[in-house]
């Protein structure tokens, strides 16, 4: 009794690892398909597919995770038996710089890549916040021209449109880290001995959506309180800024996009104009330096290009507060930006926000190879442009069949039924399409589980032949979508019994009594199609 | 300079962590296509998909990793922040017994499910032996009959042929491991303290593909020098068996497999026949037991099945020989194999072999339930059927377009490079296909730049327009395809230049001036079409 209970202690609890999750039938299928149609638009792009491992040697991948300050926080590691440190891969861009850096001579530059794949993060998990998740990359390496970038942005545009968002629903954001580069030099924060002062103030700009102006200032200087008020939550140190510069950087990135909102800016401004503020506008007289000024003329050309191809500011717009919080990025940086407003955990209503970003990140495989190598490129949040189009109702999937249902009557004919399956599945496919058939494999003594499971699976048919069939030489075709219409229509258990609601016999033997499912094939394809047309007429 | 130099030596080295790829576009295409075709049979038999994360909690991995005695061998392993071991899964059974065990209240049992993705091993890599690979599987829990077992190994073979394997180059081998384990019993190796000679016994006759019948002896009785001979190589230790049991293993499990070969048997043997042993073949008189009468009784009924099935034993082939090294395995076994001939790394041919397998694992979800749950299924080694497919020409990379080119040969002009790119790309677009169109990004200003890239890539197609094209309201279309090909009959530079083989004007002005694509539109598709009909003749 005690080794029982002690046994019983000792199982195993089933448990998924914190911060991981298992994918449904539904999400899978929903990704492929809109992952297809990412992949369509970046191919139509001329770009190519190529797959790094997971693992990576950590000293590889650099210390580049965004909101991590301390190097290798938030990544998964492990030491090799050869004593060498390897991690997992946080993100598709530092393994792209790895592997252009291992294959270069080869290489055919311009290289135009993309790829998608899993990344992990070894953080606390919360809610939307997983340690295994799936990003969707392009990058150019090798094209140093800020017409690049611009092909970027614009084919963001392409894809949020391939998925069916509509126009006036995202936005492009664009801006150039030289800008704000610029901007730092400007308040004193230029060089090595203050890149971490940069990374805060960039990191702060950054939480304009989350923290509103107000939280930016503070982070900007003292710190903040996370409750909002003083001594409500934890305090996070602010960058420490001097008030008049706190002012200044607020008034050059915050004022401008915070005073109207992104929708209502492109809306009013859906006219064929260049919007980019005037050369003089951010940065006047004495704290101008080349660094900005060569930004601006790079968010100019951009801006140039885009117009030109037919990408007007209701599409790809230039914001000064776009910042993106990674320290290797050099030129341009841009964000694919949802407009429509979701209700988050709080209830409150806010707007989807970000769905992907990239720029330019001209030093990220020189930290290999020694000499530069220009490289532009954006990932998206597979899981999260997800949720967007589950939100827009833009996901589809009426293509997917739940399986015809061949049931079990009598356990000493298995082969029988074994074999109509397999008759159907045949019978029912064509070259470019087919009908799942399965045969009931459960415990079929209890006929109700077989109807059940069909119920569950949402199978359309179900194929029953009993020992009564058999000798009649017909199946019984259960619609049981048809059925279960009908159902709702009918008042006594009698009459169902008398009326047997969508059940119709079909012959299965010729003249000559051999087998013969041609009728029973026609009949199902058309029992099917007629299901289609009716899901058809009510999505219509 | 001594600083200079220690940066220099600081420099990263750009390199794959051991045992690690990265996979190359044509590779990561015909996967995808591949499992593509394996995806349609498993749907087509009503499977359905659902994936389980990387990770999952070593204690829940459990210790049934192939070719491993010691526990956690060949596992990645590391601890969480909250001290508790995680592993990066190593096969797809282990986590899909978790996830059963964790949903099993909602789950509509029985449960066929389907699953691609990559697994790790923690061990030394090799040539063709790595450490990250895919691996595809299929299962169904909750069926409890041998019924369900011959339907897997009948879907194996669906999806050898879906990938076009012909008949007669692949067999599905089936066994059971009640008649394995009633050997054992009958030779003094049943009971749980004997679990690990059994598994030696076991994996000892899964050898005989590579080892011969000698070697496989060797290792059931005191064991084997790696070299083949004595003090050659490092020395295994056999299980020990005495000599008598060796002969009656031998005799069992190894000769009648090894008499004839594989491809020999179903060949001689493609009527439709039962192959079944007698009962009374393997083990005779007082040695039968309760454990191997039922594997008998099992095979027979699977061979019934798959038999009234229309799949024969050219196809579905009963064969002691077949082990499958994994000890959680409790009745029917089986694996697919390939019977064509292959060259191995030391130039001998050998037999391709297998490329998956599986078995009914009954008591892996009970681990955590506590209850028996059924469970059946197999995988797929989506890398080595690959390499099948290659050696037998069956990858179909027919569909890759390689982009048209928009070459630049003007930098002032990049906005007007921009937009007819993506006029291009726009207007050769339709519903259901695309053609991929690029603008050139690298440095403009060396031309011959530009078509050597256009080369490589194999770009069937350069748009060329300079000052004087666009002079004239036209641009120039070069075929390069056309072009290597007249390129070739061509003798002098002189005559190159004069007849410019494969370039030809198309005009993209109206009469009144206004741009107007559609002529140049209609001539690429005419090329394109030109190109796709001398592909389709030289492969016809």
């Amino acid at each position: 009794m005690a080794e029982k209970k002690k046994k019983k202690l000792q199982k195993l609890k089933a448990r998924l690892p914190r911060g991981f999750v298992d994918r449904s039938p539904e999400d899978i299928r929903a990704t492929d398909r809109m992952m297809a149609a990412i992949r369509r638009v970046y191919e139509s792009y001329g770009f190519q597919p190529v797959e790094t491992p997971m693992f990576e040697y950590t000293d590889a991948l650099g210390k580049f995770l965004p909101d991590q300050d301390r190097p290798n926080e938030g990544v998964f590691s492990l030491q090799d038996d050869d004593e060498q440190w390897m991690s997992l891969r946080y993100d598709l861009t530092a393994p792209l710089a790895r592997h252009v850096a291992e294959n270069f001579q080869t290489l055919n530059l311009p290289y135009r890549t993309y790829r998608a794949g899993w990344v992990f993060r070894n953080e606390k998990p919360g809610p939307g916040r997983f340690r295994q998740f799936m990003q969707f990359d392009a990058d150019v390496v090798g094209a140093p021209s800020v017409q690049t970038d611009a092909e970027m942005c614009m084919m963001m545009a392409d894809t949020m449109e391939a998925l069916g968002i509509p126009r006036g629903q995202y936005v492009i954001r664009v801006n150039n880290r030289k800008v704000l580069d610029g901007v730092m030099e400007a308040i004193g924060l230029g060089g090595e001995e203050n890149a971490g002062r940069r990374l805060t103030v960039l990191r702060a700009i950054d939480k304009l959506d989350r923290l509103g102006i107000e939280g930016v200032r503070q982070l900007l200087g003292e710190g903040r309180w996370d409750g909002g008020k003083e001594g409500e939550g934890d305090f996070t140190p602010g960058a420490g800024l001097k008030s008049s510069y706190i002012g200044f950087v607020a008034d050059t990135f915050l004022n401008s996009a915070d005073a109207v909102d992104t929708k209502q800016r492109i809306a009013s401004e859906k006219v064929r104009q260049k919007l980019s503020l005037p050369r003089q506008g951010l940065l006047g007289g004495s704290m101008q330096n080349p660094t900005y000024l060569e930004g601006q003329d790079e968010l100019s050309a951009l801006e140039d290009l885009v117009l030109s191809a037919g990408y007007d500011a209701d599409r790809i717009l230039v914001d000064p507060s776009v910042v993106r919080g990674l320290e290797y990025y050099t030129g341009p940086v841009y964000e694919a930006e949802l407009l429509f407003d979701v209700v988050n955990e709080k209830g409150e209503k806010v707007q989807f926000g970000s769905v992907g970003g990239g720029g330019r990140y001209d030093g990220l495989v020189k930290r290999f190879t020694g000499q530069d190598v220009p490289a532009t490129g954006f990932s998206i949040g597979v899981s999260r442009l997800m949720t967007a189009l589950k939100n827009l109702g833009k996901l589809d999937d009426t293509d997917v069949l739940a399986p015809v249902l061949v049931t079990v009557m009598d356990g000493e004919r298995m082969s029988d039924y074994a074999a109509l399956t397999k008759a159907l599945r045949d019978g029912l496919r064509t070259d470019d399409a087919f009908v799942p058939v399965e045969m009931y494999q459960g415990n079929w003594k209890k006929f109700g589980n077989q109807l059940r499971y069909a119920d569950r699976r949402g199978c359309p048919l179900a194929i029953i032949q009993g020992s009564d069939e058999m000798g009649r030489g017909i199946v019984q075709v259960k619609d049981l979508i048809e059925g279960r219409k009908q159902a709702q229509a009918i008042e006594s258990n009698e009459e169902w019994r008398e009326t047997r609601p969508g059940q119709f016999e079909v012959p299965v033997r010729d003249e000559k009594g051999d087998l013969d499912y041609t009728k029973l094939i026609d009949a199902i394809r058309e029992r099917l199609a007629d299901h289609a047309a009716e899901r058809a007429g009510a999505a219509g």
